[in-house]
């Protein structure tokens, strides 16, 4: 169990369409374009391939370990029975669902109908895209908070609706700023609000962010939906990662709307299995039965010996104490790495939740001469503090105005978002290495 | 190992979107109608819930044996590695894109470019869907023979498409008709070309027909391809099942057609998998390439260990005489229910592939006063023999008239679809049963 072989296996790299590959042949849709589907994307350049080969990879949000042995037991014994190899409902295993029921029921407040209110994707990223495919008519708008996970932009537009963006407002004048400092302006979100808007996405804990939203922040926002009569997609994939004793409220509890929620869980995030594509919706019938149409026809069902595996990781994972080990395992993750910047003396953004920590890079003062590739050139000022962090220690990292409108990209311009969902010898050694940026910090 | 595990997974029930459920508050999109999505369905009629407790299912296409057990091992060790857990490359797991290389480079007579030319998607169904989303314009047309896969239909119209159907032409009066009598007209098929044609499907061998397109046949799609500058969309996951040295010939093949032509494989009808969830598509790269970027944000990748399974399952294949084993034991089983309708006396189309027998039920008379269900009257012929057949003598079938549109349905009223992708003593039991319906029979 090397985990060197992550490194082996990532995504996303430096081939994107080649405008050459567009012929008249076959003209490729229009809308992969809208989706910036064909840009050339952070994951491509901050890529394993471009950097140097001994870089520690702390720019993609996956583990460098594997999920809980016990958990994987129970994909190997559903690898050996029949059923588990083929099909499974459209909605999702039945033992799966039972799961779910059990473990967010409670937590919602609801006693869930696993016929009706519980939907299995594949992953969480296709159940948010099969919730677009299932609602959005030609123009409708989607508010989405910046930065954004960059999956719902094209998410969205592929399903011909329109993202309308309302950028998070980092206060940074604090001397330990922490996630909840990244603010909403409830002005600027009414703004956006029109009689196209259908559903507005609430990614808490938020990625890259780390922000918690507070009850007071998602009270605003349920007004907002009940009184303009939108959805809310709850994204709260980073739910079991909420640290300092702070409280995860789920928008879909506050009173009146769970009628228009639907909630999005993921156990590639819970289990350590980001290559599983295990993810669930929870909802009222009406959206999910709309939604299990969209995902019926898309992927037909999702892997069979996997969801059942999860479903044994759900049913065990309180009696086994696993959510409050692996928290606790994630916040000595989060302590490594802010000490380190601690000591380095850069200022960051402290996450309340996920396993991203951004840091401020506006003191990063790189040589004037320094040789920094066409793809970097001409984005936002954190695309070269990124690159140069890379190349200069051998840390990688992934700039955070990518994550915004280019109206907007400015706020993001003093931010690289490093994931510290990583073992703690790995974290330990980057923040050595990180140590060796000081020589190029403004003096200030 | 029990098959009858089986019967507790499965899929699509009685549970459509009930009208009540559409509300003002969250009204769902109308791409869902268009495609049918909502509709109660075949796969929800004839559901084993609906049907006698101890019926045999020979509706549904999936295998009641598990996938051969050192490919499962394959997937075991994956899952005791660490990157196997986590995210794959969009493009799929390098090792099974090589692997997809040196098994299908040779049969298609191409060096394939593992980089640029082999997709992996989450089912063949996923890499469908996404081809449609890379290349569908609104009003775009796409053809496809009826009987169709009924994925296709929701596929295109959800990505903005125009389905147009031309039918395949059984000709029934031979006493041994088989899957080739089932033939195109192509004055039909130039009818159905306008300017707007995108992409033609064809499904070789074809489900539910079992028809092997003919170098012939397909030569002429290639040359209407060609003139009227279509692409093709080779929809060929049941390649490893052609029976009696037939030859199943690739479009992408014939002259001029790589370059316009995407190939659709499945790891699940290979292998006995269908809910791994593994399929791939091969192409050039102007295809693969706009399709890697409409999956990357559909799935964002397929799941890891499976993939790596699947891979070990290719590479081994052919040294294992797996391919060669597998086909003999799927004669043997059509060879059991065929042999079972000559000895009742009623009239099929033998399949030259696929594990479908569409049994010809215009023979069958049940009693005028027969109770059926509400939603099986007003629909073709062949819903009530198929709901008669299960609840008479215990074997379930799809009605064949399900996958035709409006216009052409009557084509397929006479046919009950019958899955032999089971084990033998299944097929066995399910036979002796099906002589039950002599009594049934007309007179000729």
């Amino acid at each position: 169990m090397s985990p060197t072989s992550v490194a082996e296996v990532y995504i996303n790299d430096t081939s994107e369409v080649n405008p050459t590959d567009q012929t008249d042949l076959i003209p490729y849709a229009s809308r992969l374009k809208e989706g910036r589907a064909l840009a050339l994307d952070v994951w491509s350049i901050y890529n394993v391939a471009n950097l140097p080969p001994d870089c520690i990879n702390l720019g993609q949000g996956y583990m460098n370990f594997a999920p809980p042995v016990w958990i994987r037991e129970a994909a190997e014994e559903a690898l050996n029975q029949v059923g588990t190899n083929h099909y499974s409902h459209p909605k999702g295993r039945l033992r799966l669902r039972q799961a779910i029921k059990d473990f967010y029921g409670p937590q919602l407040g609801k006693d869930l109908d696993v016929e009706s209110e519980i939907l299995i994707t594949s992953g969480a990223n296709e159940g948010i895209y099969s919730v677009f495919v299932a609602f959005l008519e030609p123009g409708d708008e989607v508010i989405m908070f910046e930065p954004f996970f960059d999956q719902y932009l094209a998410a969205v537009t592929f399903n011909s609706g329109v993202p309308v963006y309302v950028p998070l407002h980092p206060q940074m004048d604090k001397e330990k700023p922490t996630s909840d400092d990244w603010v909403i302006d409830f002005d600027e979100l009414r703004c956006a609000i029109t009689p196209r808007t259908k559903i507005i996405i609430v990614n808490t804990p938020h990625n890259p962010v780390g922000k918690v939203f507070t009850r007071e922040e998602l009270e605003k926002i349920a007004d907002l939906a009940k009184e303009h009569n939108f959805m809310v997609m709850a994204d709260e994939v980073y739910d079991s990662l909420v640290f300092d004793g702070k409280e995860h409220v789920r928008i879909a509890t506050l009173p009146g709307m769970w009628e228009r929620t639907v909630t999005v869980g993921s156990a590639g995030k819970l289990f350590a299995a980001t290559g599983w594509r295990i993810g669930w919706l929870i909802g009222p019938s009406y959206i999910i039965h709309p939604t299990l149409a969209a995902t019926t026809r898309i992927v037909f069902c999702s892997n069979s010996p996997l969801q059942e595996a999860s479903a044994v990781g759900l049913e065990q994972a309180k009696a086994r104490g696993f959510v409050d080990q692996q928290l606790q395992e994630y916040e000595e993750r989060r302590a490594i790495l802010t000490e380190g910047f601690d000591r380095l003396g850069m200022k960051y953004t402290m996450p309340e939740g996920s396993y991203f920590v951004l840091l401020n890079v506006s003191s990063l003062q790189w040589p004037e001469t320094y040789p920094f590739p066409q793809s970097v050139l001409g984005r936002g000022r954190d695309f070269r503090a990124s690159w140069f962090i890379a190349m200069e220690v051998g840390v990688s990292s992934i700039p955070v105005s990518e994550f915004y409108c280019v109206e907007h990209c400015a706020i993001g311009e003093d931010y690289a978002r490093f994931a510290f969902c990583k073992d703690a010898d790995t974290l330990r050694r980057a923040v050595e290495r990180l140590q060796g940026l000081a020589k190029f910090l403004k003096k200030s």
